[in-house]
């Protein structure tokens, strides 16, 4: 964002972008928050919408099936290797809407701010919310500002929340697994998770690990393309690639056979997993899909996902059995099978 | 809500809602965030769209003119006389999409727990919320648990975002006062804001000054249908009364006179109010609005809020005039003359 902001007649004097922070004033509803909104968010997110000024943000929808997703982001640190809360906080919630195949509209934010949290940080963030929503071709039309005190927040929260439409025709939903189905993921698995971590713990590798952050409604109307019928499609982010299996397993009331040799992990998340004590199938990504679809609609389907940009590392990881327990089964890489069971306690904190 | 949970498949063990604390392992996305789901959400908001247990809700749209409208709750305390961090999450957004006009449909809640916080709390609190979003027929869709560390957050922040339907016709925005507009007030104002700082100072009155916080759409909706044509509407929350009418002064570029002896305030309040040292028409409110409409609509826009029991006390206050500096005006009650402007610092925090 320039920093030629357009000062709009309320608003008074500039921002100090460079050296001010945010006070309590900015929450208040008076001019300070006045003059965050004009000098900072209309600028960024800049749209007809967000231009109406009104408390509710109106737009024209057709007929259809629509669907609603939200995200609170909490991710420590703001900043990160890859990404950043804010391009986070729009892909998060980008994706949970593309996961019912629905093309993404519209997003909402509200951000909690901390008292005293540097405005060029949140000039950053910002802008790097508003890259990625243009990037995603979804506009932010409606927003809110709230300020803590002190002590009582960290630096920035950001809630978003998402509407699309699904196509006509789509009904993906994590209760449509089959016995026979395959299971396909659409790249390396647990780059977030272990760049967060490795960024946390000061771990140097030769390269450094970036996040996969990354907006999917593309990829996925690539792949609705292909394959219509589709029957389940999520993306792993907390708790990783094992509980979105466990999740299907128990919506669709099925089981799960994966072979681990089949589960694509860079060598430097794998190598940085076996320091940090992390088990990569529980590690959150950001930027990656499980699909779940008939054995026939496999070929075409992998072609679509491996044809795109996000997918081009994808594979069948293995198949949805039978079993009333709901299991995940593991054929481990030397030859044992494994129960991948649910995440009994909490392996990454503020991982998103 | 019952303490008679259904206890789910996965779920495991019942969570101690009497003597448990939230862990970061609430957030993880594992077995404890799991249950906290099935245990405490599914069951107090209950319906078939949640129940889908997607990362999104889906349901059917009409074609037509939709608003979405966001709010992040931060107020402290948590619990206050007339309301709870619940209820008021549920009346804020729910009042942010009527303030359009619009019928409003769907609620995605969005939770940021902070490591310790009682479990106990978190049920009235969530409990509270699916009592108001009933009462206002009104379904909590979607949702997200983040908890962060202690000391990291305050207890709980409830970001709400809604959707809703704008009836045909309707076209209410910020940006249509004209000179000679009437302006109503749907009834007395400042009771939220004095309800919270009073309860925060401790301050003991004859009655106890309770939070107007109240879904308004059931008045917009009567409002409507007795004048299809109101201009503009918002409810004053944070800033209060003074800041609504600067913000439409600017939007409609006009200017306001407003008369003293006619806002409604209580007693109570305006003594609350000195010895606080607040000027009420900056205090917040969560269950009035303001409404502009043509002198021609004035008559029975006023009988249709009178007849409605949150409307009961409301009143004309003043008008629209034409102002190229956007002045809010008020005519005092001793006859003087002053300006209404913007609220400068910060008056009250984390008020909502």
């Amino acid at each position: 964002m320039t920093e030629a902001v357009a000062i709009k007649k309320l608003s008074g004097p500039k921002l100090n972008f460079k050296n001010g922070t945010i006070d309590l004033a900015h929450g208040s509803g008076g001019r300070a928050m006045a003059q965050l909104i004009d000098q900072l968010f209309l600028v960024a997110f800049n749209n007809e919408w967000l231009n109406q000024k009104n408390d509710q943000a109106a737009f024209s929808v057709s007929s259809g099936r629509m669907v609603i997703a939200t995200d609170a982001h909490v991710i420590s640190p703001l900043f990160f290797p890859g990404g950043d809360i804010g391009s986070l906080s729009v892909h998060g919630t980008i994706n949970d809407i593309a996961m019912s195949g629905a093309k993404p509209l519209y997003l909402s934010a509200s951000f909690i701010l901390e008292e005293g949290f540097p405005l060029a940080d949140l000039q950053k963030l910002v802008t790097s919310m508003a890259h990625a929503a243009k990037q995603a071709n979804v506009a932010i039309i409606t927003g809110d500002t709230k300020v803590v005190e002190r002590g009582k927040g960290d630096g920035v929260f950001i809630t978003t929340t998402g509407i699309g439409m699904v196509p006509e025709g789509v009904h993906i939903s994590g209760n449509q697994a089959k016995p026979g189905d395959h299971v396909i993921v659409s790249g390396y698995v647990g780059d977030h998770g272990v760049a967060i971590m490795s960024h946390r713990n000061n771990l140097q590798f030769q390269t450094t690990i970036q996040s996969d952050t990354a907006s999917l409604h593309d990829l996925v109307a690539c792949m609705i393309h292909a394959a219509p019928n589709i029957h389940c499609l999520r993306d792993p982010t907390r708790g990783g690639l094992a509980t979105t299996l466990n999740e299907f397993a128990l919506q669709s009331q099925v089981g799960f056979m994966i072979d681990e040799r089949k589960i694509p992990i860079r060598t430097e998340v794998a190598s940085a997993c076996e320091l940090l004590g992390l088990d990569a199938l529980y590690v959150a990504n950001e930027g990656k899909c499980v699909a779940i679809c008939d054995p026939s609609d496999t070929e075409k389907l992998l072609a679509a996902m491996m044809s795109h940009p996000l997918g081009l590392h994808a594979d069948v990881i293995g198949e949805v059995i039978e079993d009333h327990r709901h299991f995940v089964q593991l054929k481990t890489k030397i030859g044992g099978m494994r129960i991948v069971d649910w995440l009994a306690g909490e392996q990454l904190p503020r991982i998103c």
